[in-house]
This record gives structure tokens, sequence and C-alpha cells, in this order.
């Protein structure tokens, strides 16, 4: 019952279904689309002929994901939120309706649950979806997360990886690169903590690529602004594994080339000075970081008037023939090919 | 790149993309309601206003759902399909949609995942359900599913666990206690294996219970029948966790209390015979067992006639009025209170 004189509840006095009563006691409903919510053997939504259904679903492990020495366990369940918001988003939808399955060990309190249950009622009440439903269970060892996110477009308005033609513009929004500095910064703190615990972590002036990589937003006001300036992209995907994998996955899928232009990818001046410091080029960071939730998109070219005086929208290059290849024009006007550097290979990558 | 001299493939060399390149190469879609599949950021299905949609979401997890040790890989994707579909089954609707979470550790080959993968296809084709998404990705160890599957119902026809009312017969579709005893059996037979590798499994005779456990059916033919026979039942619940604990869930959700007679509990005479040789009182094991995937469900007296030479469906006892509290009435006719054990309550139990 005790751990640091606090009182927290263990989850082996509540039983699955008292846990999770106590977990869903204050979720309310804020679609009316939602017939039935948590409590039956499925959820019930109505259908809706004028729109279609977007599904999605990810995976946050921890020790793979995830490191609870610093990832505090409400902006976990926001984030698990929140990297699902963002594929449905990436599809020109609106996230609606989110069922989480939670599988942890008994060494987490009924407390320390309701946090992680605090950050996804926090996402869903700031992107409008509703927490429907799930599983809860034990787990021999560690916390895995499973959320599976249910979106709706209008038909007419879903845009895919595929439809990305020569010529058209590629754009990225926001700044790429700091969640992986984030990250970063955080592995080395952690090591310092674990060198001496009597150490305070230096965290100072790195709010801005902390709260990227653990609170990162899903990039609704962009297809929001989008859709105002009658923008409609001919391909699109969210920026989950760096700018390189996912450039690669539009060429791929819209069977074209691109050219990206090293100099136009958008870093924020805190990336770029603590990627100097651990000594990376700050291109490669925004390449190869991944976690950055941004959305990278093609437009037709008649739409450059419409965008160019958008600031969260930066064009980086545009579309080619699929013979070009996709490449990367260096600072220096070289032309190399772009690499996508697969899951985690920052993480095995040396750093200096 | 060896085991026992096999050529199987490392995780590794494939890395995530090709990973799912090679599990999905097979898939194929069966609903015209499934705009986009597999490949993008999420999956697209169709609206439909004259139904509404069914969303539930179920984990397994190595060592604590399942054990390797005897679960075919198959099987284990057959079964994580199944008790999902039996939940949209149970709100008396049709599953359409999966998407599918997969962690394995680094130990599993290509060939292991692919035969998971055999499985969930099987279920998808046997049941008429498009594998549409998911996620893969390395965990520390062991093996997680998670899958989601989105169903469809007539507005008119979902059935909740809330519905029931005083008078009203509570049902049930097969038999009961099967699955457990397959369990008891296969932990029995490698207690014996690991004191004695060299020993050979004894499972010959009990064909029914262990196929009840390692692939179990999700009822829809139940569904269909009632349809057929113009029985729309007034509350309805799958039996994943015991016949005690699921028609308390209907009680309290309808607010009823109810009575059921243990002689009418259908029992197969394998799951009888075993029982007696594990010394458990049969009618324990079907009351809490679980992992049945059987139907719960409760008619109205008018129905009666049309059920009761129903060979699938037993009438097992009635709805009460929720004072008269939820009940059992023994073989010798004593009034005993029905007692949910709870999740994993039978693991914990002394056998003997």
């Amino acid at each position: 019952m005790t751990d640091n004189n606090q009182n927290l509840t263990e989850l082996s006095s509540l039983g699955e279904f008292g846990l999770i009563d106590q977990l869903t006691k204050n979720i309310t409903l804020n679609n009316d689309s939602t017939v039935k919510g948590i409590g039956d053997d499925a959820a019930v939504i109505k259908g809706d002929s004028s729109k279609q259904l977007l599904l999605t679903k990810d995976l946050l492990l921890e020790g793979i994901h995830f490191d609870l020495m610093y990832m505090p366990l409400k902006h976990l369940g926001y984030k698990a939120a929140m990297v699902n918001f963002s594929d449905v988003i990436a599809m020109n939808g609106t996230p609606k309706h989110m069922l989480v399955g939670l599988s942890v060990s008994s060494k987490f309190s009924l407390e320390a649950l309701q946090e992680i249950y605090d950050g996804f009622k926090k996402a869903c009440d700031t992107y409008g979806v509703d927490f429907v439903g799930g599983d809860t269970t034990s787990s021999l060892s560690g916390l895995h997360i499973s959320v599976t996110v249910i979106g709706e477009a209008d038909p007419k308005k879903v845009v895919y990886r595929k439809g990305a033609k020569p010529n058209d513009l590629l754009c990225v929004s926001g700044d790429l690169g700091a969640a992986y500095m984030g990250l970063l910064i955080l592995e080395r703190e952690k090591k310092a903590f674990k060198a001496d615990p009597n150490m305070q972590p230096d965290l100072s002036g790195h709010d801005y690529i902390l709260e990227r990589q653990l609170k990162p937003e899903a990039r609704k006001d962009i297809i929001k602004l989008l859709d105002e300036k009658e923008i409609l992209p001919t391909s699109m995907i969210d920026i989950s594994d760096g700018l390189a994998s996912e450039a690669m996955h539009i060429c791929r899928a819209s069977e074209v080339g691109c050219a990206i232009y090293e100099e136009k990818i958008p870093i924020d001046h805190t990336t770029y000075d603590m990627a100097k410091e651990f000594k990376i080029v700050p291109s490669i960071v925004a390449l190869n970081g991944g976690e950055d939730y941004e959305l990278l998109f093609t437009i037709g070219q008649e739409d450059f008037e419409k965008i160019k005086d958008v600031q969260e929208v930066t064009v980086i290059g545009y579309i080619t023939d699929k013979s070009e290849g996709e490449r990367l024009i260096t600072n220096d006007n070289q032309v190399v090919e772009l690499e996508a550097q697969g899951w985690d290979a920052m993480k095995k990558r040396e750093l200096s």
C-alpha cells in the first residue's frame, strides 16, 4: 500500500473490472456519433454514408519507444494518442474515436495508470476525440500501449501517399529534428544521473526540443489551414521516421522521384545549436531523426501562390519523374541519393 | 540464419518495411467497403448510414494469455482474431475489418511471424473480414498481440449487455468449460515434459477440449440462427471469463437478478470426465473457466417456442428482479450466490 510514504493503490487490490471502473470514470464523450462508449463487448458508433472512415493503430512499448526514467506518464498517454491522431490527420481526416490496449506489470499503481489516462483524456478533449473502449491486462514486465484511432474524412478529400505528380511542390509543416535532439538530451542526462544519482539533470533552456520529444502535437491546424486556403494536397504522410524515409514512401507509392534542397529544410535554431553541440550535422537529424509528427505533403504548382506566405509551411523541394530518383541537393550543391535509415537507425549510429 | 538446420530468416535482415511487405503480401480483401487496406497512414473504409459500427480491442500477451510451448503460432493468430470477432458477434454484429499490432523480440524469425499471419488470414477468410492494417515493432522480450476489429450491425438490432428484463430466459450456446480443461491438460503435459524431455506428451483422446482451447470459434452461426428464427435477444455477452462473471455483467448492466440451474449448464462429456480426473466439480469449470467464446443471452418468454428445439442453445435459467440477486440453484436444490472469480482466478486456485 505504501511507496515513498504515499498511499498508492496496488492493482491487485482492484481486479480487472474495478480497475477499469476507476480509470474510466472521468471519461466524457464529445461526439454525437458515439452511441455507446466503454462498458460493453464493443463500442457502438453511428455510420455515415457521406464519410469515409480512417483506421490506424500504433504501439508504444517501454524500453523500445519510451523510457519511464524521463517520460512523465501523463505525457506518455498524450503522446500515444497523438501519434495515432497524426496518422488520421495525414490522410486529411479528423480523429473521432479511440480504443486503448494497456498491459502493465504489477509494479504499477492505480495512481500511475490514472496519470496515463489523464494524458489520454487531455489528448481526446483537446482534439475532440471520444475514448470509447479497449482492453487492460497484466504483463510479465513493462508497460505496453496499443492505441487504435478511428477518424473520418470527406471521401473526395482523403489524401494518400499515392498521388504526387512530377513538378508538384514538396512541402513540410513546422520544423524538423527537434524531437530527436530532445531525446538525445534526455539520454545524456539519464547517463549522467546513473553515474551520479546526486546530480541534478540539466534540462534548462531546452524547453522547445524537450516538449517536441515528450509532448508532440498532431498538426490538425495545418489540414484546417490547407482546407481554408482551398488547397487539397496531391499526397501526404506524417513524419514519424524522419523526412528521408517519409519522402521515399511518397515517391514509391506515387511512382515518382523527388529533389529536396538541404538548405530549405526547416530546422529550429535550438535544434541547430544542440546538433552542433552533439557534433551531428543538423540536416541529418531532420532527415533521419523522426518523431516530429509534422506533415510532409505535395501540392500542384498552381497552389504555390496560396501557400507561399503561410509561415507554418515550407516548400523544401519538388517531385520529379521516377527515373530521376530520390535526391538531396546539399548546401554545397552536390546531388546525393536520399537514404532512409530504417527504424531505430539513429539509435544505433555513433554520435561522434 | 540457421536454427535446427532450417533456413530461417532473421527479422533484423529485413527492416520494418521489408518485414511488413513479406507478411502482408498474400492478404486479400473481401469487402467492397474497404477502399484502402494496408500501405498508408491509415486504412480507409466506406461509411454507411444504414449501419452502426462496432469497435473492439483485445490483447494477447505471451506468458499471460498464451504459452508458446504448446500454442502453435498459426492457432495463436487465429485465436487472437477470434476473441475479437466474438466481441462484435456478442453485440449481434458482423466483424468486417481488422487491425493488428504485433511486438516481437529478435528471437522470432520471419517464418514464425508468417505462421501467425497465416492464422490471421485463415480467421479473416473464414469470417469474411478484411485485414486492413496495424503496426509491427520489436519488443524487449516476448510476443504481444493487440487486435482491433471493426464490425457493423443494423442499428435496430444491436444487442447490449443492458436490456434483460425479469422473466426473460437466460440462454447459452454450445457447451462450457472445455477450453479450460484443454488448458489444464496442456499445462500438465508441459510439466511432465519439463521433468523429462524424452517423454511424449499424452494428448490422445482429448481432441475436442484441446481444440476448444487452441482454436476457438466465434459463434457467428448462432446469431445467424437467431436472426432466421426472428429472435432478437434482449441482452447478450460472449463468455470469455466464465459463465458466472458474464451473467453478472448482464445482471448489473440490466439492473436485474438471475437464477441459473446448475443441472442445466451444458457441459460436454469429455469436459466432464476430464474435470473429474482433475478432481474439480465440472460445473465450477463451466462457471469460472473462461475462454469458451460461447454466447450468453436473454430472450423474452414469448420466444421460448422458437428456441426450444434448437440443439445448439440451452436455456439455463431466467432473469429475476434485482432484489433477488444473482443466484445458482445447485443440483441438490441449494440456492447459492453467484461468484465471479475475476481475471485469472482459476489459474491461482488450488486444483486438488
